[in-house]
């Protein structure tokens, strides 16, 4: 699996409207067949920060998913909403294999 | 739910050691009725650095893995094996919610 963590921090007075347009995003992510998981979390310590956990089956998958129209429109939505620009880090799984997502 | 990512950087002469111990505690860790997921993954462009995503449906969960006796294989096994303290950050869910897991 390609597995990407997205960290992102939101303005204080969005994160209503950031909440409403990632999980329409992520509502409409899972119905891909490359992705197996799209989790939205959000910092128990600070509600600003929320990690985007998108599960991959694989790389073309990742590209798939950016060429998608509801990507689009989350990415246009929230671009005003961001405290500061994205991060992501890329991982592999180790357990659960393939099988278990 | 509670989200817990834990993350760990591991001494390069211990990586396999450290995979191997961490999935022998994520098999017996997702058999609790508490966790709903404990999934392990390695970084791609630096496999010396692991996160734990452990999803747990009640705070009184995380007590209760950590009274396990394969938690406590666990930490005592790999005790040797990081460059450094490992840290966590807890989560809430926001997608999916919690019949998601």
């Amino acid at each position: 699996m390609v597995i990407v963590h997205v960290f992102v921090r939101v303005k204080p007075e969005a994160l209503e409207a950031f909440r409403s347009a990632t999980i329409e995003n992520a509502r409409n992510s899972v119905l891909e067949p490359g992705i197996a998981r799209f989790d939205v979390i959000q910092q128990t310590d600070d509600p600003t920060c929320f990690v985007l956990v998108e599960v991959y089956r694989t790389v073309e998958d990742t590209v798939r998913h950016k060429e998608t129209a509801h990507y689009a429109a989350w990415r246009d939505a929230v671009a005003g909403m961001m405290a500061e620009p994205r991060t992501s880090i890329k991982y592999d799984n180790v357990y659960p294999d393939d099988s278990g997502w």
